[in-house]
């Protein structure tokens, strides 16, 4: 590699600001002084003297905590520490126009694994009533949509449906997020392929199998998904 | 209620900052202009006419896109888009000090579903190798240690493994951040409890069995997990 490489190579660091540094800091301050939610945090004229920044940079990295949901402003106390929203921040970047393919093919595998995952906690909250629903969903889908967009609208619904079911509001949040992941890598095979195991049948089995039928009948609905995996 | 609650009630929500919809507004536009990473963003100047605001908040919303890796600033090119490390942000709030109740549990399932569900990557991607190295971890822990926190660290090495040989960086990097959770919740009981199939039953499973026959041992190696969800 000679010296032309070699300057390519250092313009291509990016500038590490201040206020990625004050926000690590802040951080790391307030897991150090064991916050927790509710607490009011120090004024900002004493954040400021404590970390030696400007009132801006601070403001900057108090702004991209609030983004995270870690702090709130609240009326007459202040800036509080609060239960961060962990999927907030995940949700503005999940775009699969700007995500690396390398790491699309990661949150499709992502996906995978967790519908193969969640027959326990679905046979430990199944209700008779989510069932019912499930039916009715799996019923109005009777047709096979030629369309691929349509095609994609009844896995949300299904599969939308299921993640409910296991009463896990993260999970079926996370879920959502995946699918237009999921979608963009599905849209561009040509022909819409349905497994041999279709949504109503998983519903039957559902109804009447084990939890071990259930999945082995999720992974033959996943089967030409797992076939294209890589070694 | 009396007017006395909904006072309070009104108390209750928090400021929308102009940084959060100056934020909104920007992802709107990058996403409706098609760009993609390694686009140039227009200059400063253009944005804050285009959105009426002031170069300050501009900077407060554009230091929160280079928070989640949105934006890089380059030497000579000025501020490009890039492939948003769409962990990045989760990692920064992923503290069980502060998260609340119900997303812990949410956080304890997912783990629990991920490990049930990985089988099937996994017996595409192992090899002779990895299950070596994953047996020589297994036997490094054959006493059952007594003290909770060994328990987790045998806990993060032999799994943390297991996601590596899935060959999913994403997903590795994912269970690393669910870990200091699961580890949280589980410090809470009193007696370290060990399922019937260990550690190395896992790998002999892995070496001779197959995929559905790991599966079942990865449900007994976890059974107390389960036995604890609720309904």
């Amino acid at each position: 590699m000679g010296i032309g490489n070699l300057h390519i190579d250092i313009e291509k660091v990016s500038y590490k600001t201040m206020a990625d540094e004050v926000e690590m800091k802040l951080l790391e301050y307030l897991k150090k002084q064991s916050f927790k939610p509710g607490d009011a945090l120090p004024k900002e004229m004493e954040l400021t003297e404590a970390l030696g920044v400007s009132r801006n940079v601070l403001r900057e990295a108090l702004s991209r905590l609030r983004m995270l949901g870690m702090i709130e402003t609240k009326k007459r106390r202040g800036m509080v520490l609060s239960s961060p929203d962990i999927l907030g921040s995940l949700e503005r970047v999940m775009d699969p126009l700007i995500i690396d393919d390398a790491t699309l093919q990661d949150i499709f595998e992502l996906r995978l694994t967790l519908e193969m995952g969640l027959a326990d906690i679905l046979y430990i909250r199944k209700t008779k009533k989510d069932i019912e629903e499930l039916e009715k969903i799996a019923l109005s889908q009777k047709t096979t949509p030629t369309k691929q967009n349509f095609r994609i609208k009844h896995e949300v619904e299904f599969h939308g449906k299921i993640y409910q079911m296991t009463g896990n509001r993260t999970m079926q949040r996370f879920q959502t997020m995946l699918l237009p992941i999921f979608g963009h890598l599905v849209n561009e095979e040509k022909v819409p392929i349905v497994g041999k195991v279709s949504h109503i049948d998983l519903v039957n089995l559902l109804k009447n199998g084990t939890r071990e039928q259930f999945r082995e009948g999720m992974r033959k609905h996943l089967e030409h998904h797992f076939k294209k995996l890589k070694k």
